[in-house]
């Protein structure tokens, strides 16, 4: 089979396009057809060797990919062979808190990825997809709608609250699709306009441009009334974290998810203290939460925001497109062309 | 001033209309022009002598009421003159869980309650109306949409989960409306099917019509893929609750709220042991859940739906309309008339 | 292998000592040489017929078993031959709220049990003993003891809070000695001094003789300071539901977990309704319940209460003894008798 | 009446002991006769005028006093004169989560403090001193104590689980006793053996000396199997919060307490992020917390470690030495001198 692999961690040279024998399933795995993966922020590291837990060399990159289930391993009960499946991020994280062993089988980290044209997953380390999504569709949950979901409920949102955004990367973009469905008031945060007006047709309520308005913390306390919001769904990490302490309210919750602002100097935690804060570090999430996030998916006809269909033979065009963070959204990469 | 009294638990006929000297604020109390009153199922016990808990004799009925501060006593901050208020339905229950003191100041019940052209308030024994409200819709909310909110959120209701809903009074009304606001799927059970094509309207997203279907417990459970609902709210008692059990999932919670089916043999508990199902006695609510709920009718827009608008002098009327139980939603009692 | 079997719901004499093929691990599972069983009331249903969910029929009876891994099927990697272990009640309830199938893996129950002299555990649905631990006093933890702490951990016991028992079956007694290492303050009831003489030792600080103390919910209500209790391990079912719904605070648990007092009437839950009071439905727990169980029970060096041990030839003696209910704490089965 | 205040934010020279008239109880307020105060490392911030929220100029400094009833103002009913009592952190933050304006209600920061002869006390900023506990041992409780209950019961500590305390100022110190009524392990940190030796002897089960060992975050790896701790209550800030992050199991609390460290760099949150942590912060806590600590005080008979009592007219000294570090638990300052 066709596969993607990083042989070294030095650069993005490293990634190639490889031919592989198929996998098969092992006792309760199943063989999956994949037709369409997506990339994450995280998937940006493994070329460089730079992330955390036990990365494979060689790895088959990206965690996210859905497909069609073509072979069954013994004692398989859940699925039946052409039911249409996602992965889930961790194999082996079903519920509650997971081991460190646990965490070491990401996909496309700790074990083999999904950029390939046959996967295995372990018959609990997949879920069906959504009805109505595609396979493309399907394949943006994994990692940032899991993501999004598993920061939401940690910090009980409830219907009138305010969760703040920053950005419109992929959990971004869900947190708000999201959050919505949770009755809670949206604010969300851009450097561009045109993205905050699309940002506001998936349900944010209030916008900020946060190059017009440095002060963003001080613009989400105005829009709450002086109060701060409940929920800071944090992706920028040292650089935004200072004023998302500010942003948040006495008892509020920071879920924090990404430091994609790099190296910027740490704040001081101790307004988090002086508020009652609570930080609640998010990564990823487990089977049960993805469960419950594809239900709330259906009833409520959420679908991911895409930005960008790459072909299977230009995966490195999804490396390229998202480290320049110029997108909205989801970046997919399709493996298997649609019939027809 | 004008108000009704209970003097005697002889039946209704101990319901009078009385002058009384116009209570005084003492220091963090306000008073307060009642504008709008609405009777629940539980004033129905006050005449007959029935209730729970110390009610006093003679006894002003009511605990949902709303109007204007007309003074202020010492020391209050919150509020000021001419500010629109509901009344709590506990005058000292801020939050957390109550004493059996702060449970005795339920209005209506341990203190006087509102059917009266003045009340006064303690300060944290009041709310601002929601934005855009009349004092008609601000008196249904103190006791059955604190209810309906308590239960909600103490089952920890998420989007994508069932909540079941059993009738069309006051509560399952508000909790049909609020449950759509957390994101939840909602199955609504009534007698008639009039009744049902407006808790659709309302939110519902199924119905069943348990005479047609006095096995509605199936029918629940075959709208829910055999599952079963997350939350269900139980304002039936002995007469529903085995069913409700049964309505529920594994892990589900039963929202005891009341026991209008009357004195039907009750059901054996065990079916909740083996399901590890959880029932939370709920008994209204207090300020903070007051407050999150008005911050959750004013981001969705939530009204309630009034059955029934008496007259001060025919506030004998709402007793009978409610014993009937005929209604959908609140029946209110107007003690001022709006101008013009 | 030598085993117990029940070939048909007609009695205790359809319980019988049988010659069959020792069982084979699959893969991840693994052969345990069983040394010790013990029995639970709820053994006692299966040879009448009359428990919940799928039985096998015929059932190697008994969940709780202790005993020594003699073999790895492919993939295990927590534990290795000699290892001393105990299985999970539920054979795949790993962790979180489980699915109507995980329900069905219970030992003795939807599954085959340990009463025999080889079983095949799933390699998470076992866990190793404490250290210290005798396989008798192994044997007497998969029910008794995660039940007991299933429902101390759910109702958030804290030091300084109180909790009741009932009686001096295997969960009364680990709740005596569990609540104490959460801090809690512990009132027993029975219906023999001399009981309460051992359970005081075992470190209840009250204790009431119900057959002296008819209203022993009055009793309980004294003992707090009229305030009554914060958890009530509730055994007893409908025989002993209405008085502790009294013995309980405002906002108080009540966990059910037994219906041991047979067939009385069924108390109404608005009592429940009117205190705020919570009711769970506790039916033993998962895996991760016993793995910190286990942590505590080393941290506190807490050791069962064997009431007697039963050779394997007399296994029936453990069915004929729990029924009559004089017993304290636990009746075990020895499989193999300790060398030496 | 005889007080101290501070005039001016310029240092500890702007302490002075002053007479004043002597206070009035309002409505629902008590006068309280101080007998004897603790000071805290918070105390230290207010003559520097470099404390958060608006602290009053000029200022009666220390939150934490005990004494007696010997005035009631109009409406209190929990409280009779002669009863000894303890005074609130926040004078109105009665329980749940504060507003801001709650916050402006810190004893000896936004109001007025107790280093006084007389004092009132709201009657719910007030509650009754263990039995068995004298005024110095009372006056050690309201913001060491209760912030190390708000620390140990916000994270669900449980039995089995293990606690990390570093140092041994007042609130690690109650830390360690108050986490062993909850069943836990704890491992203690300090610069001195001898402090250890006295921390093992309140109940520490191990123990690191940070100078000897300043990786002592891999010490408490080591002890722990490997896994880390499930809560570190951290005192330290910046300078140690690195170090916690490391020590601190997947899915582990890390409660944010104190900032003692200084102005050391901060440490990025991402390894929060990457094991789940949640970072709670503390701010001392509320008068329901209070009333459950002294719950688990008198159940488990815990006395405060009091390291030196000094005399009303050497307050400044209280300043003086607790800003050296050297001492063990609390320094008391001694209002009036016990009778006989």
């Amino acid at each position: 089979m066709k596969a993607y692999q990083i042989t070294a961690p030095t650069g993005l040279d490293a990634l190639q396009q490889v031919e592989l024998p198929q996998p098969e399933p092992g006792p309760r795995e199943m063989l999956v057809r994949i037709h369409a993966c997506s990339i994450n922020y995280r998937d940006l590291s493994m070329p460089r060797g730079g992330y955390q837990r036990n990365n494979k060399t060689p790895l088959i990159p990206f965690s996210d990919g859905a497909g069609e289930v073509v072979e069954l391993g013994d004692g398989v009960s859940e699925f039946a062979v052409g039911d249409k499946v996602a992965g889930c991020f961790f194999q082996d994280w079903e519920t509650g808190t997971p081991t460190e062993a646990q965490f070491r089988t990401a996909l496309g980290g700790g074990l083999d990825g999904v950029l390939a044209e046959y996967v295995v997953f372990r018959e609990r380390g997949a879920v069906k997809i959504p009805a109505g999504y595609s396979y493309e569709e399907a394949a943006c949950l994994p990692c940032a709608a899991v993501t999004a979901w598993h920061a939401l409920t940690r910090a009980n949102t409830q219907p009138g609250q305010t969760v703040l955004t920053l950005g419109t990367g992929g959990v971004s973009i869900f947190a708000v699709q999201l959050a919505k469905a949770f009755g809670a008031r949206v604010i969300s945060t851009s450097s561009s306009d045109a993205k905050l007006a699309r940002v506001r047709e998936l349900g944010a309520d209030e916008t900020i441009n946060y190059v017009d308005t440095p002060d963003w913390d001080e613009a989400v306390r105005e829009l709450t009334g002086g109060m701060g919001v409940d929920n800071v769904i944090e992706v920028g990490g040292s650089g935004t974290l200072a004023k998302s302490f500010k942003s948040a309210k006495i008892g509020g919750t920071i879920s924090l998810i990404g430091v994609l602002t790099g190296r910027a100097e740490n704040p001081a935690p101790s307004a988090l203290m002086r508020n009652l804060q609570t930080m609640n570090g998010i990564y990823v999430g487990n089977r049960t939460m993805f469960q419950a996030l594809i239900q709330a998916i259906e009833l409520h006809g959420i679908k991911p925001l895409i930005d960008k269909v790459l072909p299977f033979d230009d995966a490195r065009g999804a490396y390229e497109y998202i480290v320049q963070g110029q997108h909205m959204g989801k970046i997919v990469v399709r493996v298997l062309a649609p019939v027809g």
